[in-house]
């Protein structure tokens, strides 16, 4: 990478008594539906891997399919479909439930166990000796959806992670159509779970998150499924995260009007339905206290979480940093 | 912040597959014990917080003291004095044995218990049921240096972590006489284990540094303090931090040739007594990977670590990025 790229802005700090200690830099892209950027902080044209903020728009051909409603699946499904969760055992146990009811097995699962992402929910689970499976991987939901696809289309669910796997080609072209992009030659890796992650402009990426908040104009049932999404997100947003996290946080104080969703190495998208605008944002680091406090600045900023939601929402918004003992040391904040 | 300050270079990149993900920018300086810059990147006057990156230089007043003499200390101590522990079994009972033989307890301890910081650790620390004390403090080891310190004295140890304390007075007072500098009127805030945190330039940290690793020129006694910390670190490197560690890591390959310390928010310290250099770095954005990696590559361009070094040394030097399962996802690697 050229030393001499511009900096992107200084986006959120840490500070300790009296001064700023560390501070994460980013960039981030606040659009409408129709592609007119509201707002944005520094290069929104460069590629990034978009990972798992994109789990909401990964989770269209799942509900597309008519799985749902074949499977007699809930709210609940739809979430953990769109979640990286915390591997808690009312994920692990929803998980292992919904795949039992389309014919299949947490087996089936190509991703790999691993103890929870949330020290808490880590330490718990080692604690209480759980036996960790597929299924307590972050990415289970994701993939059950994936897996429903595939049951629901007749397709062998075998190397389901594959890019040249039916699921994952449809996977594509929905990130295409969504965000009005050509994904074909872009840059390749493979994520935390095995599946592909493919390089997209943030804002392409902002494009196709503004459609989820807006889907006017595209097809109708594309339109239905992204409305059953947000639903299924606002009713069962502890599916989306779990005990403590900031997704869940939010959408249980913001309900419909706040779809966010965090992505490995400090990436965040979110939909507004009200306000008709997506997000997307990418800390430079790669961390997630910088993405949190950069998108909670944002959902301050665009008027999805007011004065009083802020207040009950101020531990996800601007968090205290204490020392072992709870002492006050400093704080993260908003620096844009 | 202003926005509109300098960026710092990139240090360290983050890859995954075609592409680079995520990167690190920082700042470091590379000195001897005469003030001369070897090597620098960045803002090297700006301010920073040492936080634990320093404590091989707080251990000179307890060694100074005549603890180690008087209490029948050795290395193994002098390096937990240095240590920035897993609070793994072997660093908390040595710590407790410790306490015991200076007349005090692990109550005496000033610091909170939590979980160890490598998750690993933590994870067995739950699987075992270890019932945490004070001993398991990243920073109990350092503790006791303090403690030992004022009981060796004749000093009421009670208060010991305020700045008011003569055992804190005496560290700043050591900072400014390595650092060559006035620490009365910089920045303060609280560390994770309660102690005050100085602010300082990196510069200054840069030649206290330096005469860690050439200590000519300085009084007999403190010089004779200098030799035995860094002995006592190269003999027993897993005291200073533990299994799987960098610290430790590249201490045990490169004994003496080698004091390396982190600390908190992408801290850096590193004095090479061969090469007569000292070292210190501070990542913007405070993480571990970044401050790691770069510290990696700065033992590797001054000759520190050879060729057939690095390649004993390459999961600490350039660790890969792997996903759940194991296969290959990405690199850390240095940027300059």
């Amino acid at each position: 990478m050229p030393q001499s790229i511009a900096a992107n802005p200084i986006l959120v700090e840490a500070t300790r008594g009296d001064m700023v200690e560390s501070f994460h830099r980013g960039r981030y892209v606040v659009m409408t539906s129709d592609g007119t950027v509201v707002d944005q902080g520094g290069d929104i044209d460069a590629l990034m891997y978009p990972r798992s903020a994109i789990k909401p728009l990964l989770a269209i051909p799942f509900v597309e399919s008519g799985a749902v409603e074949a499977f007699g699946l809930e709210d609940k499904h739809i979430a953990l479909a769109c979640s990286s969760h915390n591997g808690e055992e009312e994920h692990a146990q929803t998980v292992k439930a919904w795949l039992e009811k389309i014919g299949l097995s947490v087996d089936t699962l190509e991703c790999a166990p691993h103890y929870s992402l949330s020290l808490n929910a880590a330490i718990k689970q080692a604690s209480d000796h759980v036996s960790l499976t597929k299924a307590h991987n972050n990415c289970s939901g994701k993939h059950s959806g994936f897996l429903s696809t595939a049951q629901q289309l007749g397709e062998d669910p075998s190397g389901y992670i594959e890019e040249s796997h039916p699921v994952q080609q449809r996977l594509i072209k929905v990130l295409e159509e969504m965000g009005d992009c050509d994904l074909s030659s872009t840059p390749r890796g493979i994520d935390g779970c095995g599946i592909p992650v493919i390089g997209m402009r943030l804002r392409d990426l902002g494009l196709a998150m503004a459609r989820m908040a807006d889907p006017a104009g595209l097809d109708a049932k594309r339109i239905d499924a992204i409305k059953r999404i947000r639903k299924g997100c606002a009713n069962a947003p502890f599916m989306v995260a779990g005990t403590g996290r900031f997704c869940t946080g939010i959408m249980e104080e913001c309900g419909e009007n706040a779809l966010v969703k965090v992505g490995a190495e400090g990436v965040y998208c979110a939909a507004f339905p009200k306000q008709g605008l997506g997000v997307a944002l990418k800390i430079d680091d790669g961390t997630q206290r910088g993405a949190e406090v950069a998108m909670g600045a944002i959902l301050r900023k665009h008027g999805v979480i007011d004065d009083a939601k802020a207040e009950v929402l101020k531990k996800y918004l601007t968090p205290v940093l204490t020392n072992w003992a709870g002492k006050y040391a400093g704080d993260l904040r908003p620096a844009f």
